[in-house]
């Protein structure tokens, strides 16, 4: 078999199809976020998709961990958790995390995709005769470590209360049940029903895993997610969340009961047999989490930046998916023009929002997906709609009719 | 049903056969390690068992590449490769270990663990009909995204050419095969055959994919692993290796053709759906890594260490795994007395060395996985000989008869 040439028409179908990603070799500037400088284009560009949602990852407080941490303790961990790669500071990351929950313990993992597929993988091959039941738009992540487990899985309806019950009833009543969900879904932006699904959970005996990657710092008085706002962190069983988004660095953890932190740290392949994060990482991570417990400052901005953009988008009667998070995704519904006006957007306006087409999105549903965050200012965000209205023009889409003035 | 209690019971078993991992709280000190601090202890100990094996986790020129990418790009990547995560760092560290291996390209993903997870994963999944030839004593990551792929697994006995050459025979001409070993093997120090190896993949119409984590940056003329020392690399379909052993930092990657890393690249769920690496992290793994290729003086002191060290365990009879590797397994043989005298080295003698019991190497043979590195000094290593000689007698382990003086 000659593999190469495998692996060409591979690669040629996906250009066919126009799903070959192509990416931007970027180099942010600390200090100037969301600038950047392009070096394909050898400018500077305005980042308008970038999932350090609140700026942390230039906060001088993480930084100065950092640099600090460089200094005390050098660069990598060295080895595995258990054989000299732990470090104080993965320790006392673990109970900032643990606290920010309300939960007895936290377990770190290299990031949120692995924590993902190894605490999810890990229970539902280890609790005998368990049965997931998962969101039927759970993450990559989730859905790889419910695939590894071999577990029996049950997809229900997005969001879908009803449908959840309906599949939790028709289960026999003694199986052990674990429901995986997302509290912000990353593309819609929608928010999952929490409070109900705990509900089902305890009429039916089920734990619950709750993905709150795209929640955590963002919301709750103290960062803690979703699930923290709605009072409802001490009724779910885990909760999962990654260091590399709001709060700007790398990593990921579950929050939990210390025997189910005990058991993942045990047993969980993905944890056990991988070199720790470097102790810059830990310390910076941790610097950003405490920071978000005792400021509002950076929550509040973003949903003022958020607001501001949906207006300005709804002024120009640009179409983009309501939601009641973060994330506003601007509607295309045609994977040539969405590439198109993105490619655009960076030549012209020096505007970098990557295009999200399908599969990441149903086909139709192509989109610009936009993540304002504090550190855009009012310039940013008219150069922005500027630039939207000229290319929605130009390309002849659709759009909304305008709300009475 | 309650799952504590069922986490706790499992557990409980693991402590009772002696398996239950206590992690060591440490706090390196840079630019004097393998001096760490004990947060257990509360007092600095030696460390002996690191895989930062030439300790360029505190190298200058590590440190500084870091501490200039925080400044100049701040701290996390802020999103995947493809949306907004792709720092100028990665695209110069992939370059550079491409470079390395003489290989077209390469692809970095958060961790070595990862990088074999995926790369395995997907080749094994996608090439139709891929039968992935093992080797019996192949790392986790290997063995799980072999799993994880559910491509056929056929598994050749250690080391053992013969077999493999048995196994691949077996086999249909016209099927796609994949033969999955590592250079280095971690536990027991040994090196594969890997020329005879490439022989049988020629032969046989095979891809290879070799595993050099325990093997880059420390053997060959730059540092490119067992393949470059023999000068195998242009042979080698894959050579996977880390970033987080001897270049001292965090991170996998895999070097290979243009088109099969760009294959892994497109199709890869752990390497599209997880957030890059932060800048700093590449920027000082491309330091070290440059380092490493034109500096022998660490590859020289490493070598010189490692006998010194086996030397002195020869002189007074303490057993350990012959082996042509950097790895001293100082072989005790009983889980109960493994356990012991790791605790009385750290509490008496302020050395660590973390117990290897079962599951990670067969019964019988538990062990001291001893790592010399450049820096530790002529004292260090005579208060390591002169402990577990003391220990050696108070246990009643046996020895080795001595060579004549």
């Amino acid at each position: 078999m000659d593999f190469d040439r495998f692996f060409r028409a591979e690669l040629d179908q996906l250009r066919e199809e126009g799903n070959y990603r192509q990416f931007a070799d970027l180099e942010r500037q600390r200090g100037a976020f969301p600038r950047a400088k392009s070096h394909d284009l050898n400018r500077d560009v305005t980042v308008w998709c970038s999932n350090d949602y609140l700026g942390m990852g230039q906060h001088p407080k993480v930084l100065a961990a950092m640099h600090e941490a460089i200094d005390r303790s050098g660069a990598g961990a060295g080895g595995t958790r258990n054989i000299s790669g732990t470090t104080h500071a993965h320790v006392e990351l673990e109970a900032e995390l643990a606290d920010l929950h309300g939960k007895e313990a936290a377990l770190l993992f290299t990031s949120g995709y692995v924590s993902n597929w190894a605490a999810l993988g890990t229970l539902a091959a280890r609790i005998p005769g368990c049965v997931i039941l998962s969101d039927e738009k759970n993450h990559a992540s989730m859905i790889e470590g419910i695939r590894h487990s071999r577990a029996q899985k049950v997809i229900w309806k997005h969001n879908d209360v009803a449908d959840l019950e309906a599949k939790l009833a028709a289960l026999p009543a003694n199986c052990p049940k674990l429901i995986a969900f997302e509290s912000v879904y990353s593309m819609d932006g929608d928010i999952a029903p929490i409070a109900q699904i705990c509900d089902l959970a305890d009429r039916y005996g089920a734990m619950t895993y709750l993905d709150e990657v795209h929640a955590v710092g963002l919301y709750g008085a103290r960062g803690g997610g979703i699930a923290e706002r709605e009072g409802l962190s001490h009724r779910l069983t885990v909760i999962e969340g990654t260091l590399g988004k709001a709060f700007g660095v790398v990593g990921g953890y579950i929050a939990a009961s210390a025997e189910l932190c005990d058991f993942v740290r045990s047993f969980a392949s993905g944890f056990i047999f991988t070199t720790a994060l470097p102790p810059a990482i830990a310390a910076g991570a941790a610097a950003s989490v405490r920071h978000l417990k005792q400021s509002n400052v950076e929550r509040q901005a973003h949903q003022a930046r958020v607001a501001q953009v949906r207006q300005q988008l709804d002024a120009i009667g640009l179409p983009h998916l309501e939601n009641p998070s973060h994330i506003i995704p601007v509607m295309v519904g045609d994977p040539v023009k969405c590439k198109y006006i993105s490619d655009i957007l960076l030549r012209d306006y020096g505007i970098y929002i990557q295009p999200i087409n399908y599969p990441t999105v149903p086909k139709g549903t192509e989109r610009l997906r936009i993540t304002p965050s504090p550190v855009h200012s009012d310039a940013d965000i008219d150069v922005l709609i500027d630039a939207l209205e000229a290319l929605w023009a130009q390309c002849e889409l659709a759009r909304q009719p305008l709300a009475a003035q």
